[in-house]
């Protein structure tokens, strides 16, 4: 089985992070014989700018022939973009760690939450209006569908894990909407894992007062957005979180930080988010080719950032070191076995 | 000028705390000549069982011949209570306070933030509907008369602050709905106040990595129902957060956290977020009735809270001390001057 990648290497920080990461990339496909193609487009404000869209047609027919799509971080243009790619290709379930890499110094010691946003619906599908002067319209959609499904996820992850789910909505309120997401997480969940609920208001308090209690977090799609950015900035950093969108027949993997224009073409950004994004796109090829060679390179390019850390030598300054994106780059490369 | 307050003392640990907080009520009227009559009425979870309604007509009729609600904690039936308030008497403005208390660890020392939630509309307009078998949908409304009226209160919160406001608003994504939002925050403040603007998943991670960047949030419904109970948790304790639901001819008052059934009837629930609701309750009556001695009696209130945590002898289990809710009551009271 062999993987073809579409790559977006994005605006601002998106382009040096992905080019000087390649060496990487090439190395693990040689060392595990892995079997990845990657075709580089353009998308995102350049794009824009340029086409005059920021998901231009010859983008979209390389992604229409590819597995997978491999993101940098994207301008004012990434709804256009990635909630696009989302719902055109049906990538249900955002995947996002919220877990402290050791070395880097947060708050709350060692944290380590499961963020699993329902990814295609909710008020994402942009169905807004502005139905008189000065009163606009939003529609919050929730279906069964959706949330049984994101809710299926969660329970894999949980099983994998330390075996728990907590689903977070605000049915008390939204009655309907997040009652029936409420209703399908229980009916899913329930009696299978540990399984409790709590009120996203809730839910962002008690991130910040014990990360500890929660494991995997099922949630719709506006609140995950909110409490997978807060938690992993409880973890350690936003700056490192990786994060992936998962389908049945697409997956995107994408840094969760933005453009970061302020420090573009500084060759000073931390490449982590990137990175970590790669091993999780490797394991989901492992996913679907059971060919342990994918979970191997996961690992050891894993292995090989956390290494980077624990040594604290080769730091970029966002994580307290004084080095630059290259000599980073350079030590995870050189650990890679 | 003489106020009418109707309070509800709610469920769970509602019930003591206002009982014994009367003596503290008592004694400000006294000392500070204050003109209050406090009727106390039924509303909740207690009254839901009782009359059939969370909100029973005989309460209504009293709260409607009054200027104030003062109000505890209620079980699940607070948003038949609490949302049905804030929208019947358009109390627009939903202000919390998310600062530290001295003596209260935390783990971001100083903490500062004023959250201004608009209070009527957004998802908790409470539109919706199951448009077909296992679909259901929302309405999130936003107009441009209720944004600017909340951010003029902004404007004048910064005003008697550090003068600066973040409106907090995911317009990238929902572009008519909050674009509308964020368009009149930007007619109102840009210019007036130092002003900035910033998604909500950014605004939750900031809250964890530098509260010290906010002054006053300004922000819709929803998001300000997420991040005032994050920041309240930042700032040393959800548990200890006062509110206000402020509108032109009613305000209602209250504390944060919920009924905490758990601890009920056990006398040790913490009184603090209840009184310094009653703190903002006595400067709201100030600012209607200009009559200093309001705002002796709010200071007076705040500042002997403050004492007790300051010394740090009398306190509840949840702020790590070991007295019981009647001596952190009594301690206060003897405070009061
Ligand atoms: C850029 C933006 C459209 C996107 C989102 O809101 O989903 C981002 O914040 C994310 O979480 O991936
Ligand atoms: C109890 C609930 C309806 C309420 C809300 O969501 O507004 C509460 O969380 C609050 O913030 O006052």
């Amino acid at each position: 089985m062999s993987f073809r990648v579409s790559v977006i290497p994005g605006d601002g920080v998106g382009p040096e992070i992905y080019f000087s990461s390649k060496k990487i990339l090439s190395k693990l496909i040689e060392i595990y014989g892995l079997k990845i193609d990657f075709i580089e487009v353009e998308a995102g404000d350049a794009a824009l700018s340029k086409y005059g869209e920021a998901l231009p047609k010859q983008t979209l027919k390389v992604i229409e022939s590819s597995d997978m799509i491999l993101k940098g971080p994207v301008g004012e243009s990434a709804m256009d973009v990635v909630v696009k790619l989302r719902q055109m290709y049906d990538m249900y379930a955002n995947i996002r760690p919220a877990k402290s890499i050791p070395g880097v110094p947060n708050k709350y010691g060692n944290v380590d939450v499961l963020i699993v946003r329902e990814n295609t619906e909710d008020l994402y599908k942009g169905i807004e209006h502005e139905i008189s002067e000065g009163v606009a319209v939003g529609l919050k959609i929730i279906s069964t569908t959706a949330s049984v499904r994101i809710a299926k996820v969660a329970l894999e992850y949980a099983r994998k894990r330390r075996g728990k789910v907590t689903c977070v909505h605000k049915a008390n309120v939204m009655r309907v909407t997040d009652g029936l997401f409420a209703r399908s997480c229980r009916d899913v969940l329930k009696g299978n894992v540990e399984y409790n609920e709590m009120y996203v208001d809730a839910a962002a308090a008690n991130l910040v007062k014990d990360p500890g209690m929660f494991d995997v977090i099922v949630t719709t799609n506006v609140y995950g957005d909110i409490l997978s950015d807060e938690a992993s900035q409880i973890a350690g950093s936003l700056g490192l979180a990786p994060s992936s969108n998962i389908g049945e027949k697409k997956s995107l993997f994408e840094p969760v930080h933005g453009a970061a224009f302020d420090i573009a073409g500084k060759g000073i950004v931390n490449p982590t988010a990137f990175l970590l994004s790669v091993s999780m796109m490797l394991e989901r090829m492992y996913e679907l080719s059971k060919n342990q060679r994918y979970l191997e390179a996961a690992r050891s390019l894993t292995n090989s950032i956390y290494y980077v850390y624990s040594e604290s030598k080769k730091l970029t300054p966002d994580v307290g070191g004084s080095s630059k994106l290259s000599d980073m780059i350079e030590e995870i490369y050189r650990r890679i076995t």
